[in-house]
């Protein structure tokens, strides 16, 4: 069972992206939940980021709205007022204070909310969170609705839950992203709400969404741009029973397993649904001097469209990957240089091994899953990228996105 | 005329790329030429690199041997040797010192070059240079026949020629270039050769160059890939007679002009001839608070596949541009931007301009030849870099390129 209790979820179908796709979603906790979030590092923040970064800074929040299509980004001091009046809109509905309510947005950039549309669908959302979403076909019940309701070029929706004990009381985490285009590591890329029934307070979810969030969101790459709308919340609410989190407390070290856990499969999840991806991809860098290496090198390695396109045409091109990694920055000496696909060396001392090798390493592209490893004998530090290869589709997508 | 007195060239087929293509080119000058060159930045550097960079160090060159088809490239002592040996049977040939050969190669990375191809090809070259090519068809005489023999995803030759005025005697310098995918600034991107009759030394001739790439072939990308073989030679034999070059004479900073102005000729070509390319697009990046800031958002942006798919979508979509202007380090207000499309102002402090605007810009996009400007308004810094658009053939190019 995907819902989580003390929260309640709906989508509806509210006109933004036309009549048939549910577009604007809702989660409310029924009481004010423990909060923390990471936004985007870019230097462009949309709208809805500036205010929750803003309202985030007091630890709580009972609500989130989040609609698809439009992104508010570049929007200036109209949409900024333009979500103060739509978060204001369901916090009237709710009953509860506005600074409780935090906006997201993703979509077109540079193009405003229609006010409008959202005051006629508040009301449906509201009911449909009530239960009243049966009859209606244009609203849904659920995580999964807003799941749904989120998407923008994803073509598979994205959740995954937790189930763990703390002091011996059932605790869930459930968590639902979306993201498949302007994806890369270094900020917490795409929107990612995650709910908990466990009690932490805010200054130690803060902490331990930081340490999840630069283990899994941070080391994906779909093509190297990043978003100005990029968002994970982490909602606690407490209503599982289990006593307030302890910071150090081995229930601590449960929770953020499992938390890290989560986060990954749901970068993952992101990646797999990249823009026009059919391989997934983990690049490994290990042997380099330093962690900061071994992380330039992986993600230069995995944002290269040369190796991106050559993933897509399955081609064991590891000449694209040695001169990603010759431009990285990263400290190495050519000639000592490893590189295998999955289980099979293709270079060894920075020289192919031949035909054989090739022939096998081909093998292993044909497969929809796999991980380069990139040895720079150097040091010890490693560090691992998640990417997609580069197709036609993804051309397709992004030359066509906004026709 | 592209030809230049003192120096011949001539290129045949010998096989390493099939019975049919040019594949291996030979420049020699009448005496040794005072020489200059500017290599790969890719911490990965090609046999022919290493072997040239070594050489360069005398400050003569007298003779180019470069082929296409395998790129020496991580080849290691195998590779070196080859070079050496290739180099070594031009020289015998020629009658010349083997320290006065430069060599080239472009191509796949890994493999090993045919040194017997070599030895068989190399007497059809000198003897084509001798003028004995008209009645072969395997080979031919003249720079443009190596322009020709030097492409690899190359759609056309890339030559530039300047006739100009030392002192009063009319001076040349001609220039062929390769290049069309793994291109990006910040290095001497591709292979390029560039031959004048004027009389300079060594190290005048240094300063000039790398004061010429870096104005030209340091701001162009394709692909923001580099590749371990990138080189621009520049070679200065005196056959016209001209007194020798005095570094900040009248006549210096004349032969400097042609000289800027001639490589800038050349990496135009090389990204209109980008892989895939439908558009050449310059990126300008206006009141930046420094020039590397300038430099880092034009690059950036120019590098962007999102932008760069819009491009080809002829999708005037600035959100894009300015989300990629976010994540590139420049520091600046997103509320005070402004993007314009050649004269189309699109956005203005942070905000679209509308519908109105947007569609002026989409007929700029139509155009093969753009110019995208962005003013940060917060300094008096500006750069550009010239890219191109990525369209469906850059990934059926890069995803069959060694199949």
């Amino acid at each position: 069972m995907f819902e989580i209790q003390g929260f309640r979820a709906a989508a509806v179908k509210s006109g933004i992206r036309g009549k048939d796709r549910l577009d604007l979603g809702l989660i409310v906790s029924d009481i004010p939940a423990s909060a923390a979030g990471v936004f985007t590092t870019n230097r462009v923040k949309a709208a809805p980021v500036l205010l929750g970064r803003e309202r985030l800074q007091g630890g709580r929040v009972q609500a989130i709205l989040v609609n698809s299509g439009i992104a508010n980004a570049c929007t200036g001091a109209v949409g900024l007022r333009q979500a103060r009046i739509c978060g204001a809109m369901a916090a009237d509905a709710l009953g509860i204070s506005p600074e409780l309510v935090q906006l997201s947005s993703t979509g077109v950039i540079g193009m405003a909310l229609d006010v409008e549309g959202f005051r006629r669908a508040i009301p449906r959302l509201i009911a449909a969170l009530n239960g009243g979403a049966g009859a209606d076909d244009k609203a849904a019940l659920g995580l999964k609705a807003v799941a749904r309701a989120i998407m923008t070029t994803d073509l598979v929706p994205k959740t995954a839950v937790r189930n763990l004990s703390l002091d011996g009381v059932a605790v869930k985490i459930a968590a639902l992203a979306k993201g498949s285009g302007m994806i890369m590591p270094d900020m917490a890329t795409m929107l990612c709400f995650i709910l908990t029934d466990a009690a932490v307070k805010p200054e130690l979810l803060r902490r331990m969404l930081r340490s999840a969030v630069a283990a899994s969101f941070n080391r994906i790459t779909v093509d190297g741009d990043t978003s100005p709308n990029d968002t994970v919340l982490l909602l606690a609410n407490g209503r599982s029973g289990a006593p307030l989190l302890a910071a150090g407390s081995p229930a601590q070290i449960v929770f953020q397993q499992h938390l890290d856990d989560l986060c990954r499969d749901l970068a993952r999840q992101v990646v797999r649904d990249g823009e026009g991806a059919t391989k997934l991809v983990t690049v490994r860098v290990e042997g380099a001097t330093n962690q900061a290496e071994a992380d330039r090198a992986a993600r230069t390695i995995a944002n290269s469209s040369l190796v991106k396109t050559a993933f897509f045409g399955e081609d064991a091109n590891w000449g694209r990957i040695i001169s990603a990694l010759g431009r990285s920055g990263a400290v190495f000496n050519p000639e000592a240089v490893g590189i295998a696909f999955n289980d099979v060396v293709m270079v060894q001392n920075g020289v192919g091994l031949g035909a054989a090798a090739e022939k096998r390493a081909t093998e292993v592209l044909r497969g929809q899953e796999f991980t380069v490893t990139v040895n720079l004998r150097a040091g010890g530090a490693a560090a691992e990228c998640l990417t997609c290869d580069f197709s036609f589709d993804y051309v397709r997508i992004n030359a066509a996105y906004r026709s």
